[in-house]
């Protein structure tokens, strides 16, 4: 049960969770959405093959050709739509069709070799594997393999699977260490971690060996005849030394895809934050594996550190750069456009999420399990609208009116809508992990995330089932129950580092609490097969470190991230730049909470947060500046600032559903 | 008396003043420093028109080559030199006589057309006037104009004004409105300022026409057949749409040097900072001369109040972006490398002081003059070392291990050197200003910065002199004596915006103060031809805007702008990132300032400041972050730091000549 892929098909999420809401809202809506801009954009038809219009466009961002990403549209589409369909007990035939008909197509455009790429095909036919950093054909097949072992999962035949392992096979050949194969790698990281599930899906050999090549090899400095593969490569395609691609932070400047030095000696996570990602998802997961050397193992674990210490927004979002969608210099997380950028891709989230779950595998410390609840809930589910219908690619945590908070139906670069489609879709498999435990005999289900949930699974013994029923992350009690055949049953359950209180009854003999996750023993619940775990939720003040030079509060309740908006604070004209919080707000018992729903949106139930007077607005644009301010001004105009009679917070995914003038912002200044 | 090059002749600066020391060292050491690098490099020689292995080099910075300012290094130093020259009642013959051969030089390898240029008639014959956009051709002949203004008026001779009216001529004639013409401008402005000069100097007529004509047609979106003149430039040389020089911000990012609208219609400004104070010096200028329209006097003001409200760090500095040595959005201002960047240099600090000078002719107000001083004493003079040997480029407000506070001996692009170097030589005139006041008969002084200093003037009833006895910017008190024919004179002295006390002895019958300028009426002066301004010197916590989002503090004493080195402070190994400063320190009179000397530096005395047990260190890594901070934890964090015994700051133009390990800091966090 390495994958979620896996484990979702034995989860069921219950629908009045807020996972099962985004998940049954993706199921009615987000699905035919997507399959219906797929075919309005031409990408549905793409892989017949024929000319389109817009293949003569001059590209936005030269060379990325508007379509060169398309193959994994479709890929990540026919994955999630397969997802959703395995649940389905009447399955809509308009999907099925499609997928099928997607299916026949790819099959009929493979070149007998294997070759499958839209662009190489159509729009520069014979240049093939020529630009491995920047044209996205192996990025592409690691999504196409994704969806076919989506498709495989649900149809149970080889249809789509077929040709991708054919396609693998011709990679095999022409990339790796022989002296006649390109010793490259992918310049957007993906196909290492599909690679892995293939083969794990397969027994592919060839596979695994090619994912562990390009991890092995990425970064080489004298790949090529004492060369990196990347400069030679740039050579034969004839690239001025100058040029650059204008989303590149230099010329030649490899750290940009992680391939600056070999992934185990990187100090730091450096770069476009999605390939970081997705590279050390793969990586993880060779680890997990056993067949990582000790130094990737390492390097995981300090560029994970120098991630969520240094570079993460406290919605779990990553990447503050917009040039090269990623990340900064250490400390560097300003909250929106008009305070010097704020990326945090929705994809990159999702990669944070999926590179969590591996080495969860291997190390289980709730350290990494909050920040995978802290981007499920913010970064991720911020991301697109409580209806499934509309999308955001940037979350920036502070709109401006440059960029308002708000989402849109799709994206010419449209990697994440079908993302969070494939990410819905199978959900529940990142809710626990089942395994055999360190005493042989019996099995360990690690829960790492809580809703409303049941999870079927093997034991040596036989059939277990375990439930969870709660209103997390509205309310903090869960009541678990274990049936089935419950012998030899261990439970991890996370403690979340933010839980200022917790507690299990009926009461454990002793709280066996190692690295965040508690363990319930086999013995305790051949005792107390159901048994309730209480985690305190109560509205908390959390801040982005010092040394981001921001002097922010931010209101925190469990999981969820909360944000102001000018829907609910109808004053405010300046996206909330000027509102200041004073850090005394709860323990002055200013803050009070409230389950709520708004008027426009009956079924979503949220618990609202109040403040009352004990926030400000400071009118900052009256300061007398003439290159500094006095600081008797400061203190004056502090002095002169209006009392919010009640501010109004919302969570963070909650913002840009109910109309208003785009203005949002989750920390505000620290008053006091 | 309109440009300080012309008011500094009648100026005597004491060599005991904060500034007069400067100009000493300068005088001693700078101009043989920069002489013999000018050799050493190849500059010297450059003029002769002979290849040297440099031409051969890749470009750092393509297509800037290495030697493409040359000729600008060589007029700046001419010119430096010659205000030099002009006070000296023994030149020295090693000065003089490399000036003669330079001119000597310039003159054999100027073209018989007029055309001048080092790259253009070596490296790329043929191609002059292809690239107006990124070669710097007209940017030479602005400095060359500059050198050559200056050698008039030490030698009084043509040798070197007559090639660069020649040069002007031919300028005339290729560009300029005409169909046969092109309609371009300089990519670098600098030589409209120069033109306005050089028709004031000589009267000749077709130099403030081409200023006029560069500053008018500049950012004209139909210039050349409905289209601006850099595009249609660009798409001349083949200029691929996709491809940038690294240093710009996007491809064909026309803000980059203020040609993205014309000058009347930009809305804040942009791009090189450098590049913007010039130009916007030369519109200043035909603003003061009446020759602009009222939209381009807008603008100017427009501009500048953008600029020091939102895009100016509090020592004066312009520019956050490294990448294109330019401004940011508004309110980016960090410190250091480490917390986003800092550009601050040099040039664009001594463009302001341009801009300001220019625009106080016209528009006398403190609040340009304060700036002026603002940039004097800390953007200015914190580039270069005590001795004027060293020099910074860039000038941080914080240091960081990547960018040490340190300077250096010279630079591949050496614009500041030498800019400083005729900058210091002509820093009498920008002391004050001579002109006829509103009342017809009465000569005007405006006193802009205080120095003990003397300048003689004429009046419409015959020579006066005024003289200013002082220890400023140490000392508040300036002793003013008016000698000569003192009547129908009238002072306005500039009332610094900080000052929180000031007065006049013997006691002025009522204070008219206009914009921050106290006037001394000719009546008083009949009377009281001698007098004294008081201005209260004492330590006071100033801070960058609270969008700038910093909360740091900073200590500065009158115009002097203070910071901490790791010289005083040992124990520090953070570049005191981790240093806090308690904003009640003052109140609590835990500052206190002390007039000393340094044993490796007896000459400068300087005003040291010393916090005692008001400050603190918070050790800021031990804090748990998990992309976030529990507000309880940074509370913590606090309750647990050290304080410091006694912190001693500096002035920021004293840093880096003391030794030690490079650590300075301006703004630090502020405390409580």
């Amino acid at each position: 049960m390495a994958y979620p892929q896996e484990t979702f098909k034995r989860t069921y999420v219950s629908t009045t969770s807020l996972l099962g809401q985004r998940r049954a809202a993706a199921s009615a809506n987000m699905i035919t959405y997507q399959l219906q801009i797929l075919r309005d954009t031409g990408r549905y038809d793409a892989f017949n093959l024929r000319w389109q219009p817009i293949y003569d466009k001059v590209p936005e961002y030269w060379p990325i050709a508007d379509h060169l990403f398309w193959d994994s549209d479709v890929g990540k589409w026919i994955e999630g739509a397969c997802y959703f369909l395995m649940g389905e007990s009447n399955p809509d035939p308009t999907i099925d069709g499609a997928v099928k008909e997607l299916v026949e197509m790819i099959r009929k455009a493979q070149r007998p070799d294997g070759y499958l790429n839209i662009h190489y095909q159509v729009v520069e036919p014979g240049k093939r594997f020529t630009n491995l950093r920047d044209m996205h054909e192996l990025y592409n097949l690691g999504h196409l393999i994704e969806g076919a072992l989506a498709h495989n999962q649900y149809y149970g035949n080889n249809l789509f699977l077929e040709p991708m392992l054919k396609y693998v096979s011709l990679i095999n050949d022409v990339i790796g260490l022989s002296e006649d194969q390109l010793h490259g790698y992918p310049g957007h990281p993906e196909l290492e971690l599909a690679l892995l599930r293939l083969h794990h899906h397969t027994g592919d050999e060839k596979s695994f060996q090619l994912a562990q090549y390009f991890i092995n090899e990425r970064g080489n400095p004298d790949g090529v005849d004492g060369r990196d593969f990347y400069t030679v490569e740039a050579e034969k395609r004839n690239e001025a030394l100058d040029w650059q691609p204008v989303w590149y932070p230099a010329p030649r400047s490899h750290w940009y895809q992680q391939a600056h030095a070999p992934i185990a000696q990187q100090e730091s996570v450096e770069g476009h934050s999605v390939r970081a990602m997705y590279l050390l998802t793969a990586v993880a997961d060779l680890v997990r594996l056993g067949s990582a050397s000790a130094d990737l193992e390492e390097a995981v674990t300090r560029l994970w550190t120098n991630m969520v210490e240094k570079k993460m927004y406290l919605t779990g979002g990553i990447g503050s750069m917009k040039q090269w969608e990623g990340f900064g210099r250490d400390y560097f997380l300003p909250q929106g456009t008009d305070e010097g950028g704020c990326y945090a891709e929705t994809c990159a989230a999702i990669g944070v999420m999926m590179l969590a779950q591996r080495i969860l595998q291997y190390d289980l410390n709730n350290k990494y399990a909050d920040i995978m609840e802290l981007c499920l809930y913010n970064a991720v589910f911020t991301a697109m609208s409580l209806d499934c219908r509309k999308f955001t690619y940037v979350n920036q945590l502070a709109s401006s009116e440059k960029d308002l908070s708000e989402r849109f139906g799709w994206f010419r670069c449209a990697c994440c809508p079908p993302n969070i489609l494939r990410f819905l879709g199978m959900i529940g498999g990142y809710l626990w992990n089942v395994s055999e435990s360190n005493k042989s005999d019996t099995t360990q289900v690690d829960v790492h995330l809580y809703a409303p949930a049941t999870f079927d699974f093997e034991t040596l013994a036989g059939h277990a089932s375990l439930r969870q029923e709660c209103d997390w992350p509205r309310d903090g009690n869960i009541r678990f129950s274990l049936t089935g055949t419950i012998k030899n049953i261990q439970l991890k359950l996370r403690i979340p580092g933010w839980a200022t209180s917790w507690g299990i009854v009926p009461a454990l003999p002793h709280q066996d609490v190692i690295n965040g996750y508690l363990t319930i023993t086999a013995e305790y619940l051949a005792v107390h097969p159901g048994f309730t775990l209480t985690i305190g939720l109560k509205p908390r003040l959390i801040a982005p470190h010092p040394l981001t030079n921001q002097q922010t509060l931010t209101i925190a309740r469990g999981p969820i991230v909360y944000c102001v908006e000018d829907v609910d604070n109808t004053w405010v004209t300046d996206h909330f730049r000027s509102t200041c919080l004073d850090s005394r707000c709860i323990k002055n018992n200013a803050v009070t909470e409230k389950e709520m729903t708004d008027p426009s949106l009956p079924d979503e139930r949220y618990v609202g947060i109040f403040i009352t007077k004990a926030a400000y607005v400071v009118d900052f644009t009256k300061l007398n500046t003439n290159a500094f301010i006095e600081k008797e001004e400061l203190d004056k105009s502090m002095e002169t600032a209006k009392v919010i009679n009640e501010l109004k917070f919302v969570p963070y995914y909650y913002r840009a559903n109910r109309g208003g003038r785009g203005m949002a912002r989750v920390g505000l200044k620290k008053w006091v």
